[in-house]
């Protein structure tokens, strides 16, 4: 995993007792992803995944918003390194083809590593800078991708 | 080279008479890049090449400005990706280790492709928008980078 800038990043870290093979299928494979990627009652509506650096990563989101009309939330993303069952790397910074895009927020990256017959887990995120950081955790990040990691984790256990 | 969109993107082609291992040299040694990448009275005070997929890109620029000043221009930015003496693809989108800038403005795609003994070479730029795509017209791109381009050549021939 990468160093932790405390200022700009957050980060998830989480034991999982399934091996990286199956936790790389959860996260690379649209119709798992889907499955677990929005804490519940939001769901992914669509997502693409075209898994190698520079390849579009979309998911489309939807969910209740607090004055009860449902929201639809596409996210554009680009894949920046794909290194099967180790490291998954994607930001919003680029869109398919590393092209710029007009708001960028965060990159991602997700670490599998082997351990103890499971895998230790991690997901940092990178922001510019501490406003960005401090936003992101005001938007839930500790709470949302641990239900999500949870989630993952249910559909993992399963396959 | 990549697809062209030419409501987003600027391509510089060019037929070079050395081959794509000695423009690979130019763009990738520090002490080679600094005598070439900025058309002249402008020149590079300082080059930071960590070349491999989220290493560092830095060019730091000084010239003078039309009101006599000197000016003195930083450049962050990130690789992408690094295929030795094919294909080389960077960002201000992004700095070291692909952490999101906060002004992102263009990618740039370079491709070095044999041709009749020589290098057959493009530089393409991504932008967001038009906007973007017209500004960086503008801003000099396409006189610009032909003569950094010839300013390399020289130096490629030398070597």
């Amino acid at each position: 995993m990468p160093d932790l800038d405390p200022d700009l990043d957050l980060r998830l870290e989480r034991m999982m007792d399934v091996p990286p093979a199956t936790l790389w299928r959860c996260w690379t494979e649209p119709e798992l992803l889907m499955q677990w990627f929005c804490p519940r009652p939001w769901h992914v509506t669509e997502a693409v995944i075209d898994l190698r650096p520079g390849g579009r990563f979309f998911t489309r989101m939807a969910g209740p918003l607090p004055d009860g009309s449902q929201a639809d939330m596409p996210n554009e993303g680009c894949f920046l390194a794909v290194d099967p069952e180790r490291r998954l790397v994607f930001t919003d910074a680029l869109q398919a083809g590393w092209r710029p895009a007009a708001q960028p927020f965060m990159t991602a990256i997700v670490t599998f590593e082997p351990r103890d017959g499971g895998t230790f887990y991690t997901a940092t995120a990178l922001h510019n800078d501490t406003a960005a950081r401090d936003k992101h955790e005001e938007m839930g990040f500790s709470k949302g991708w641990n239900t999500a990691a949870d989630q993952m984790l249910d559909i993992a256990r399963s396959l």
